[in-house]
């Protein structure tokens, strides 16, 4: 305990005391190995499916398991009840600040998930999505990754930070949901109800993968999602089409006239006013994103796709995160058996989703749409839309003390340069984070980008546990360290 | 007997004793109403469902009762086998021709086929399928109005007139088969084999409706089908539309890209050459046309439809009859449950079917429109395009013999002058009959338009049935009498 208090009594002792204090943790990391492969271990036997109401105590069990991990690591945490299953708020306590710094000392805000995906079909697995197994260096089991594995390295590191120095060199708060595959519907109440509990200076999250298997990467930013449904109706019921041919207009027809024209020759969103706020792409992200090591021939093979093609003026990866989409995700109406029946049918509906990009309005954006799909309509059909998802984009600073902290901290512990990349998903938490809390998110990837997700054989490997609980240890670390 | 022979021998007699044998036909046909309505239930007990491979025995049970019809009457017939369900043949034999029209007398080839639809959803019929009721005036069954009760009207009439006058005015030959619900695939064939046998002036038939219960119709023209099914692929399996969406083509756009490009504006096919060939129609049909009891209104009711729209400068009655369309039939791919899957699908396809009208060339309208497709689809998906079939249009001139004798018999047979209509709908057997056997189609409409021919609740009336049995004995007569 003696090496962190001195840092902040004796400017003198500074570097030597606090190197020591982070060598030691680092060193009860490195000892400590097994140990932590065991708690995961454990931690992955317990089928946490949200999406299955057969599994609810199961996710409750997910909860306590975490909890129980806090008790004994002598950090302060309970179970915070929601309308669906409950999540896990965990604090390490208040620090006490020497100054020194010229500010104050950060709160970080740890958020993950401790509840999984379904397995899907077992078949597909070559072990048991719940039994977990090592094999060629990975843990395979669902959940490994996404989420138990990489949320787990920041309770382990905390936990280490607490065990070795008996206290933490910064604030350290846990937030650990239990909703996250079924959509976080109660998050933002709890958010809400909780700020003051909650409020933070950063959050950091590992819910996003590497760059490849040997980069790890600091994702900046996050596209939104608006997701709609086109549903177009036109005759009582499905009509044979020579009976009734060219006298009215044809569902179908329709339906593809409105979507074809919500693009343009250069895979431009036809939707008005739908660039007017995106953010242009800065010479020094193209640059960044351009030096980036991306291999598009990979990346094609791995897809299957015939070419990569996209909005014209910007390159795969810059479209990929930085520019907004328009996608129809699913078709179906009319006949759909094999071989031919000759109808007009009387229904027709697509779903079709937007990832929007700062500072694209969801709200507004999701109206815009609206209305360019009721002009496009011809005269003939009835068009009704759903709306499924309204979900806002989100972007990190690149330049603040704390993504500074957080490239120093996954530098030190997968020994390599992390790339700052961003993501075409949607994490609608976190702008939530930056409303309630007025915190910005530090994404850290410590998962391989082929981890199979939502797949079978989802895996997380040994080294990226290791490594990632020492990278948030150093996140602690750094954190602290920051010049105000 | 004596009567008709007379007529042939004794010019002197000859509007006397003819007019005193349809008299006599009618008559009898007066007289025996009930026995044809028990002929019809008798005959709609058999469920011949030629969709249905555990209905086999049941379809030849259908073959056997026509054959036997025939046998009673005293009218050769064979069943004849084919590589699917078997054909009727029948045939009054030749007949002597005095000479004294100018001009051989026409030999009629009555055509109709005894399989039927399957029922469908039981549960939607007022009184089960294949047990016939009469109820207000009409027979509900099966096949009652397609098209066991409209070819049986041809057979009670040939009967009746063998049963009055002993021998017919002309040689009638029936062609009866058993899959024109499955397609008709073996009639080419059957057709060709026995072209010697089956040779005629004309073709009869009674698989249309009349223009609306109290208007009987002839059908003039068919329109032709070409069915296509587009299949646009993309990655190798469905992707995340985040973590891909942007870079590669998504193939429900181009596939709605694709579909859009196949119609202008007006409502007008863009397929190159797509028009090339149609005929116009005259400005007498187009008088005639307009002319018609149609009821637009009441056909927008029907349907339940926004609007009537269609190919700009033509009337809907011009557009459903006259004029060539394209249809989507299907869409399917992707996401298609509830709610949100974000996903850019792997596959996406579309049924999409063209009426065509004469003059158009269904094999060069087929590649044509094959290009097209082809030339719309963007770089960065496959596309494959199936043909699931490829059928010829076809037109009845309106000014033959045999379309004079048609109207007459119509007329005689229904008491109200029959209008001259077209169909949307195809009948691939019509331009067959034209090439193999170089006969025109009357085709005369003796059902209910909407006689929910594919639906629950078929029917047809007592009354067209006895109608219809009169205008088709008045039809043997009529063309006995055309000017040479």
């Amino acid at each position: 305990m003696q090496p962190i208090v001195a840092r902040w009594r004796v400017r003198g002792m500074f570097v030597t005391e606090r190197t020591s204090v982070i060598e030691k943790v680092i060193a009860h990391i490195d000892a400590h190995k097994e140990d932590h492969v065991q708690r995961l271990l454990d931690l992955l036997r317990i089928p946490s499916v949200s999406t299955d109401p057969g599994r609810k105590a199961d996710v409750l069990r997910g909860a306590e398991w975490f909890n129980r991990l806090f008790a004994e690591a002598g950090i302060e945490s309970d179970i915070v009840e929601t309308a669906g299953h409950p999540a896990v708020l965990a604090d390490t306590g208040p620090v006490e600040d020497g100054g020194d710094r010229g500010r104050p000392l950060p709160t970080l805000l740890v958020y993950g998930h401790y509840d999984v995906q379904p397995a899907g079909d077992e078949s597909l697995w070559d072990s048991p999505p719940f039994d977990p197994t090592i094999r060629d260096g990975a843990i395979f089991a669902r959940g490994s990754a996404d989420d138990k594995g990489q949320v787990l390295t920041h309770v382990l590191a905390t936990s280490s930070f607490k065990q070795v120095a008996g206290r933490l060199p910064i604030r350290v708060k846990f937030l650990i949901e239990g909703e996250e595959e079924v959509g976080s519907a109660n998050l933002p109440g709890l958010l809400r109800a909780q700020r003051d509990r909650l409020a933070c200076d950063y959050v950091v999250l590992s819910d996003t993968p590497k760059l490849d298997a040997n980069t790890p990467a600091i994702t900046y930013g996050t596209k939104g999602l608006i997701y709609k449904e086109i549903v177009v109706t036109g005759p009582r019921q499905d009509l044979h089409s020579g009976s009734y041919g060219g006298t009215l207009v044809n569902p179908g027809n329709a339906l593809a006239a409105i979507i074809a024209s919500l693009h343009d020759a250069d895979n431009r969103v036809t939707v008005p006013g739908y660039y007017d706020n995106v953010r242009e792409i800065s010479a020094d992200e193209r640059k960044r994103l351009g030096e980036l090591p991306f291999d598009e021939n990979a990346y094609l093979t791995s897809m299957g796709a015939p070419a990569l093609e996209g909005e014209k003026g910007y390159s795969t990866l810059e479209r990929r995160w930085a520019r907004p989409t328009l996608d129809v995700n699913g078709l179906l109406g009319g006949f759909t058996g094999e071989g031919a029946s000759t109808i007009i049918p009387a229904k027709m509906s697509a779903k079709v989703s937007m990832r929007i990009v700062p500072d694209q309005d969801p709200e507004k954006t999701s109206a815009a749409f609206d209305k360019a799909v009721r002009s496009a309509a011809p005269k003939g059909v009835r068009v009704e839309i759903l709306t499924h998802a309204v979900a806002a984009p989100y972007l990190c600073p690149t330049d603040s003390p704390g993504m500074s902290a957080a490239k120093q901290a996954v530098e030190a512990g997968f020994g390599k340069r992390p790339v700052l990349i961003r993501e075409g998903g949607t994490l609608p938490i976190l702008p939530l984070f930056k409303e309630v809390l007025g915190a910005d998110s530090l994404m850290i990837g410590m998962c391989h980008p082929n981890c199979n997700a939502h797949g079978p054989n989802e895996f997380f490997t040994l080294a990226d546990l290791h490594d990632g609980t020492k990278a948030a240890a150093h996140l602690i670390h750094t954190l602290a360290d920051q010049p105000g």
